[in-house]
């Protein structure tokens, strides 16, 4: 009975793994999350493999983005901003780097003491910074079935029974088969990331070339698409949301399109009944856009419509206040005067930094929503950055290469 | 020993089955191909149920779209067309109705004997019409873990062991666990279409804004993005070059926004010089859509510029000649002309149907690529059944209406 009870056993422990991995596969595919699916994935494998550290590099274009860091023996909570979101190029001679050129997985007993002529080498930076040490090391490739890398995971430091740090296994299978599932997971994320960025890359072209006429607008309205999904996600706003805001706002001043450029593009002030045409831009947007049972696009329609309302309702077109006017117009409201005072124009230069915040502090509950303030300088410092960079950066960049999906993990 | 190889057997067995759904949850997540996607769920069910037929049902909105039949018994290839893309509306007295509703599971011994005061009646239809007989059916929804309903499977005649029809086992983990793994790919694919459709909806409602000034413009556009995309699709190119021309098509004449509307709109001949300027809207397109690293627009750029230049190299602005002009460039070039053709505008009438295809004929090889122009011919039924259908109905629809992603298995 002794030899028949040990496949038994065997068996059933076989089978409970490929039950939880049936499981894990479930829950990854079904994750919208990209922070808890790249979370997920790490934790799971250091789960089947009993490793006490790890880490997970998405691959965008040439480069490797470090994404998720794991650690159950030292506390990451200091260093996870430092880490995250650095980059090493793919032909790198790191061991992620050679791992995902190579498309071949490497399993070191002792990270500090290779095998004479390895072709990579090993950072101890990680270490140096924080007193671990880094010991047995499984790379995997995330490889696609096509053999598409688009990843590496690291375990560090199988702990064996006794708590002693032991070497891992490889080719474990279940480990295997985990990264495969990883793979097709990132990669199908990647996908998406990509249709997400191009449908933003041809709303901002489109929008553009539908107010062409003003010089500077392009730049204009990328940043405002920029710091509307900003606000948006200081107002806590869920990922979803703050895409949608990201996609419609480019779209606010549709309208002008209708505008002559006689008054359009008047240098001095206007006359009232001038004025009155170019108000009208708010209705017109919201026509051309229409009504669209896409979301997308019915949030734009009320973004155009909405948003020269003011918080005290003397905006325009319909008198709007408080709460009655869209959150996602009340968001743009402030994106749109904001980036108007710190621009300058052919007819003005603009306003300094510190001026424009005055501004912006004193129509606080008079123009703008008092909680689209506050989530404005609780951003402030990005803000700020972000004109600087501008201010110092003449030539636009392509708004293709604004924000890369490889940004995935620390992106909306 | 007797009483340990069973169990040893059985965990074995059972090893084995979530091994083979492990395989078929890495092969389903990893499938692009949507029509593999559908046929490979309904077909993994069926081996798993031991069914001898089945059929699938996908949820879009409050409609139940049939995608997938199988029947080892009988020839479904004469049926196919018939039976797919039908729909029945989600909370119908249908068997798949019912379970999209209920999002229940119904498991009948006997279809065509139902007990008294059943919520659902069977459709005998497809029996009448092929011979078969549906006996025991188990009919399952696919559901996700936020208990959404994406869709129906419908497992039809399980066959015991001696060929026999025999009752389904109901809440089999092993199918139960493919429904669930099914919902979830299924539910990424909808979210995948959605996606696209969005991006779709924008580009045509923004290239119309660019060029809105041109009445009847919003449909052109739209029909050109609907033939170019047909011609794409008969010229059997993959699925993605397909969905990358019917997004691209419709900026090709995004440069005429800077060509002014004296000239666009002059409803007599225009002078030579007028002519020039009318034809700068192909370099200003390109120029306007620039240099971009996503494939899409770059593939806007190169139908904007060459969609006028023609196979026997007289077009403009290059006067590039045959497989020099980009194919997705003599695609659209064929669409647009079509379209125009046979369209009326403000200042004339639009041909008969047979005079316009008269034209196409002779400009076959002259003005158009001889294989684009036979790609046309094969779908000539379909193109003059849309500009009936168009001339049956002048009002024109919501773009977003014109493809609902519900159209997934029969689409690109």
């Amino acid at each position: 009975m002794g030899t028949a009870t040990v496949p038994a056993n065997q068996d059933a422990a076989k089978a409970e793994l490929l039950q939880n991995l049936l499981r894990i596969s479930l829950e990854l595919s079904a994750t919208r999350d990209r922070r808890k699916m790249l979370e997920m994935i790490l934790r799971e494998a250091r789960r089947l493999s009993a490793a006490q550290a790890g880490s997970l590099y998405i691959r965008w274009r040439n480069r490797l983005e470090f994404v998720v860091a794991q650690n159950d023996a030292i506390d990451l909570n200091q260093l996870q901003n430092k880490l995250l979101g650095q980059s090493i190029p793919v032909g790198s001679d790191s061991l992620a780097g050679f791992v995902a050129t190579s498309g071949r997985g490497i399993n070191l007993p002792d990270a500090y003491n290779l095998a004479p002529g390895a072709p990579f080498r090993i950072n101890r930076d990680f270490d140096a910074i924080t007193g671990y040490r880094t010991r047995s090391v499984l790379a995997i490739p995330l490889k696609c079935p096509d053999g598409e890398v688009v990843g590496v995971l690291q375990l560090i430091n199988r702990l064996g029974p006794a708590g002693t740090v032991v070497p891992f296994v490889e080719g474990d299978p279940a480990v295997m088969s985990l990264a495969s599932m990883a793979a097709v997971c990132v990669h199908n994320a990647l996908l998406t990331d990509q249709l997400k960025q191009a449908h933003l890359d041809s709303i901002i072209r489109l929008s553009v070339v539908a107010e062409h006429r003003d010089h500077g607008t392009a730049m204009h309205i990328q940043r405002i698409s920029h710091l509307s999904a900003a606000l948006a996600r200081s107002l806590r706003l869920d990922s979803a949301e703050v895409e949608l805001i990201q996609c419609a706002s480019p779209m606010h001043d549709i309208g002008k399109i209708a505008i002559p450029d006689a008054i359009l593009l008047k240098p001095g002030p206007l006359t009232p009944e001038e004025r009155r045409i170019v108000e009208t831009h708010a209705q017109i947007g919201a026509d051309i856009l229409g009504h669209a049972d896409n979301e997308m696009i019915a949030l734009a329609r009320d973004i155009a419509l909405c948003h020269h309302e003011r918080w005290d309702g003397e905006g325009y077109p319909h008198r709007l206040a408080g709460v009655k006017i869209p959150l996602a117009a009340r968001i743009v409201c402030l994106a749109d005067v904001f980036d108007a005072l710190a621009t300058p124009r052919c007819y003005k230069t603009s306003y300094p930094m510190n001026r424009v915040l005055e501004i912006v502090r004193k129509e606080n509950g008079r123009h703008f929503d008092p909680h689209v303030t506050e989530a404005f300088m609780a951003i402030l410092d990005d803000v700020t950055a972000m004109y600087a960079h501008r201010d110092a950066h003449a030539d636009p960049p392509d708004p293709a290469d604004s924000n890369p999906p490889g940004t995935m993990p620390t992106g909306v």
